[in-house]
């Protein structure tokens, strides 16, 4: 029996920015008996879903599907792009463009780091600078949404930049894919990186990778030096033949393909105007509040807020969760900052409406007044349903 | 795949006042392989099911599962505890209360009638009165919330002038028990019904009948002149073997038997206590928005308000619907009134919390400006947030 609460709220809301809830028909969808994965009942669920990837990233090149995590698919991405002996530049502005450092540091990959303080987001004329100066760069690696600050960058801009070198462009969408406008062909993004758990509505395990013209390219000069399981082109090969190199998950594929199908059954562009909608109702929520934003440039797929003093995170998130059933991220530590402690998060991506999100802004709202905030209670549902207005749908 | 609205309201939520939505793990539950049900497995399920009924009901008599509707169970206990030759007491202030009448009607039982105007509530003196006026009546026959209304009677101030005379009091508990306080044995009911599909959050399927001291008297005396399936004592001979007299929906059975551990791992009190506060907070929130409720005496488990003029009841549900995913129930027609297309209702019963019920009240909100109404945005969810307080957990 799963844990309810007994007050006025009572459902488990999952609001973190991943995972995320997953729909009930795909629950289902997934609770199918196993079908074997060299089948043709497999080969046209998996063929399917590929399709659906390229509708999903605006793209008419392949998109891997890859077991593992977001990670995972950055990780394969970056060791299968970069030429041997070049640099890597890499934008960091939070904990995941961090990491995406770490992982070309592991390699011992040669890069030219651009630390944005967490927050803001990178701006082109740094990635033009650096390409300048680094004509030897080979890579570009950098977030579109940086979960951990709850910042946007401009992937557009960025990529303009970096189409006129000879750079390959990676892009983590991992937050971005499926919430935010991405528009991977006509932006000109070499590489774009997301996974099953955020704005796809499936649970965590696969990652997916989505290869431009340039990429693909690469990909035929470029002797991996990442394990087996990193090659991109063992993936590449067996998509042609709508296939997989590895035993897949079969339930998470079958699941995914359904989720893209609801996705498409909404349209693309009404979900990314929900997410919006979602985060500017927020924001006005969080500030009617009077709590401070963490982002300068905020994302519309999470949105993280500082606490005010006297403001205790982890007791602050216990009773979001065990009064409320509302499920809210805290923060992260890493070298541009320390955030753990300091702020919470909510995500507006996949499986989450205005219903959900106003749980959770009365859940927060009553919970900042049971800590000895001053708010009149009834502010953050109000100025979110009125940034909403009307036409609320 | 399930329908979802391409909005900022993306899930479905029902809110009709039964059937209610059914949570996850009662849905998974019935997904269970069928068991027979002449098995030890089905008698402990069964068993542990009818201790839980006592324990909802507060009786220490026997709380008999019939399949079928609340008014199967209903009916059951109206033709099996009516003495032949007597008169029945009935009264009706809505169209539950009426369809009591009927069936007195159909099985030729002579009543005394007491007509309410729909929206209030019977006042004990005037069951005192006719009691009096009528010493060959040997039931009384009432609503404790009367769902076509949205109305509430005292059932325990009616109970009390019950008990001094012969007569018993059935009590239609359908959209009360599990939702309003009810004390059977402390209150001195007679025979307590209800169904599965309201506040015990199940489908529809099962009718409930609980029998007090002096119910189980009067069926040692009386031959029903009902069906076969409706004599009640069948089901009481069955149920002192942990068992039922024909085969039983096993699913709903086991489902109904989770749906009450949920509800007592919370505590019958607090489920009770979030009732109220939805509902009161979903009269705040009408009020606000100018609609003129429907009942002068309101039950806790449902909420109706009058239309104000333009607003189109069929177009407005139909909107609630496929533009936000919200479920309202309309008005229904009976001889005390008229009120299909002039009302509608809100659900507060089961599973179904504030978050449900500010998605719901953003909905009604935005529809209601959408077709003219001067309501500034956020009125709606401010009222009932404001209500609901600092301790809205």
């Amino acid at each position: 029996m799963p844990t309810y609460t007994s007050g006025l709220f009572y459902k488990q809301r999952l609001l973190t920015p991943g995972p995320t809830a997953v729909p009930e028909a795909v629950l289902l969808e997934m609770a199918q008996p196993i079908i074997h994965h060299r089948t043709k009942q497999f080969q046209a669920i998996f063929g399917d879903l590929s399709q659906r990837l390229q509708r999903l990233y605006r793209t008419a090149g392949p998109v891997l599907t890859i077991a593992g995590s977001g990670t995972t698919a950055f990780e394969a991405a970056a060791v299968s792009l970069i030429r041997p002996g070049s640099k890597a530049i890499t934008v960091a502005s939070g904990k995941f463009g961090e990491r995406w450092q770490d992982i070309y540091d592991l390699f011992g990959v040669a890069q030219v780091r651009i630390n944005v303080p967490w927050g803001d987001a990178v701006r082109p004329e740094q990635v033009a600078d650096a390409l300048r100066a680094n004509p030897d760069a080979s890579v570009v690696t950098m977030c579109h949404s940086e979960t951990s600050t709850a910042a946007a960058a401009d992937v557009r801009a960025v990529a303009e930049v970096v189409r006129r070198s000879d750079a390959l462009l990676i892009v983590d969408g991992i937050t971005s894919v499926g919430a935010l406008p991405v528009e991977m062909d006509a932006w000109g993004i070499d590489a774009l990186v997301t996974g099953s758990q955020k704005a796809l509505m499936l649970p965590p395990g696969l990652g997916f990778v989505g290869l431009g013209e340039r990429a693909l390219q690469r990909l035929k000069d470029v002797q991996p030096h990442g394990y087996y399981n990193l090659d991109l082109r063992r993936w590449l090969k067996s998509w042609h033949e709508k296939d997989v190199p590895f035993t897949p998950p079969v339930s998470l594929v079958r699941g995914q393909r359904l989720a893209l199908e609801m996705i498409e059954a909404q349209g693309l562009e009404n979900v990314w105007a929900r997410t919006a909608r979602l985060a500017a109702g927020t924001r006005a929520a969080f500030q009617a509040m009077g709590l401070r934003l963490i982002a300068s440039s905020p994302s519309d797929s999470v949105t993280g807020a500082f606490y005010p003093p006297g403001v205790e995170d982890s007791k602050f998130r216990a009773a979001l969760r065990d009064k409320f059933g509302v499920h809210a991220a805290g923060g992260q530590d890493g070298r541009g900052a320390k955030w753990k402690g300091k702020i919470f998060r909510v995500s507006h991506m996949g499986y989450v409406d205005a219903g959900d999100t106003l749980a959770a802004l009365s859940a927060i709202e009553s919970e900042l007044i049971e800590l000895g905030q001053k708010i009149k209670p009834g502010t953050a549902v109000a100025a979110a349903a009125a940034v909403w207005g009307a036409s609320v749908s």
